[in-house]
């Protein structure tokens, strides 16, 4: 894992996070994102609805009081080069990317000239928050997409570049509502990251420096695999079941931490 | 755990095994029953369509050979005292329990006569088998229903006694199909119980003294929480989150084995 120490913190977000109630997810990003002084970028990129889904975002942010919300629509790879889209992140306070696909974030965004007006903001400090394909797209290496509700085979995910805000590790997303668990294994054991983090949906994972903080309605499910072993993966066919022994788990609710240098858990102040 | 040395073997099915392609999973209990001089007997307790799900089974189990199938309906706790029912037991090589609703087994059968006569049948070797409710009924104390596709909370499940020919585990079937990992955590956590088996549709558990081999398309996932910690549970309320920190996991495709006194898989031999 690189040191993060030096950037924004990001908001990995499980996927249908409250919009409607307290949004206590979304909340918390504004919070980071400067509150009401708050002036947040909407990248709609992974979404095929990108004008609905950018509704929705422009009105609850404009309900928690945020004072600009602008919408970077990218729906093809030269939209992520527009001058009016990389001044808008230029005087961003908060960057957020939908959910929908999350290979049109890579396709349209990285690498960009609005990616690399994003990065240098939040190496500024700016946050930056994805739900669903948005979280997804964190890692340097993503699962690209993948089955649900099946054990652990080789041919349950496929793997891509990611955008690379948290390297080292792999997120899944609505993990507990779409029985991910064998997925996000799938995508460990093929991979040279050992520490995954299943985001349930309405829940996001704060990451500031290294220390990782839970909110939101349902748990994050952290599968550490350093001390795991397999069975051959070079003598294993696609549809053969992967053996994995030794993962160490464990389930963070709301409020409790999780530091990625001692890759342990610590429960919230009494 | 009980040493269970003495008894015949257990197979425990995840539910909806093949009965019309290979049938892998019936065939080991078919197997362990004797083969072609096989005389089972189905307890269709569980289900509340025991004549179609008896009918299924005579099909099957005539299919592979077996040479006689009984068939002991138990549709009120009278019924498990009947002597016919008695009779068929004691006769019997193999008993087979249905899916369905675990609690009924309890209901309709445990403590009656025909639960004496299969209990002597079992210290004299003779093999039980049970798939989903038939599954879950295995422990002392057994998953009566719970939530799936949830992170662990109180209230995810509701545990009850079980038929306890497997004391001092968990037992969960559809494991991977119904996203199941929190529901077979909150159970444990709530149990004295340590050690769960999670076991995927197709597949199952053959429990032989203290060695336990997974048969079948799917996999067993055995959560093993003797090193983990979890919050307070004195302080929860039922819609709470369960903190639960340091579960080791293993996933075991068919061949693989565990060793219920060492709580450690094996791989099979190359």
């Amino acid at each position: 894992m690189g040191d993060r120490t030096n950037s924004g913190p990001l908001v990995i977000i499980g996927g249908a996070e409250d919009k409607e109630n307290n949004c206590t997810v979304l909340r918390e990003f504004v919070r980071l994102a400067g509150g009401t002084k708050a002036r947040i970028a909407v990248f709609t990129a992974a979404t095929s609805m990108p004008g609905e889904v950018a509704d929705d975002y422009i009105r609850v942010f404009e309900r928690l009081g945020v004072e600009r919300v602008s919408i970077i629509h990218t729906e093809k790879r030269e939209d992520g080069d527009r001058p009016a889209a990389v001044k808008d992140v230029q005087q961003s306070t908060g960057i957020f990317f939908t959910g929908g696909d999350q290979a049109r974030i890579i396709d349209f965004v990285k690498g960009t000239k609005v990616d690399i007006a994003l990065r240098s903001r939040h190496a500024e400090g700016v946050v930056i928050c994805g739900t669903s394909a948005g979280a997804a797209m964190m890692p340097d290496v993503m699962i690209v997409e993948g089955r649900s509700q099946i054990s652990p085979r080789v041919d349950v995910v496929e793997m891509g570049p990611g955008m690379g805000f948290l390297p080292g590790i792999v997120i899944d997303q609505h993990f507990a509502q779409r029985g991910r668990l064998g997925r996000l294994i799938s995508a460990l054991v093929q991979q040279p990251a050992n520490l995954g983090f299943g985001i349930d949906e309405d829940t996001a994972l704060i990451v500031d420096g290294n220390e990782l903080t839970v909110v939101g309605s349902g748990s994050v499910t952290v599968v550490d695999e350093v001390g795991a072993t397999y069975n051959n993966l070079d003598n294993l066919l696609a549809d053969e079941h992967l053996a994995v022994h030794g993962v160490t788990l464990h389930i963070l609710p709301a409020k409790f931490r999780f530091d990625l240098t001692t890759r342990e858990p610590i429960a919230p102040q009494k």
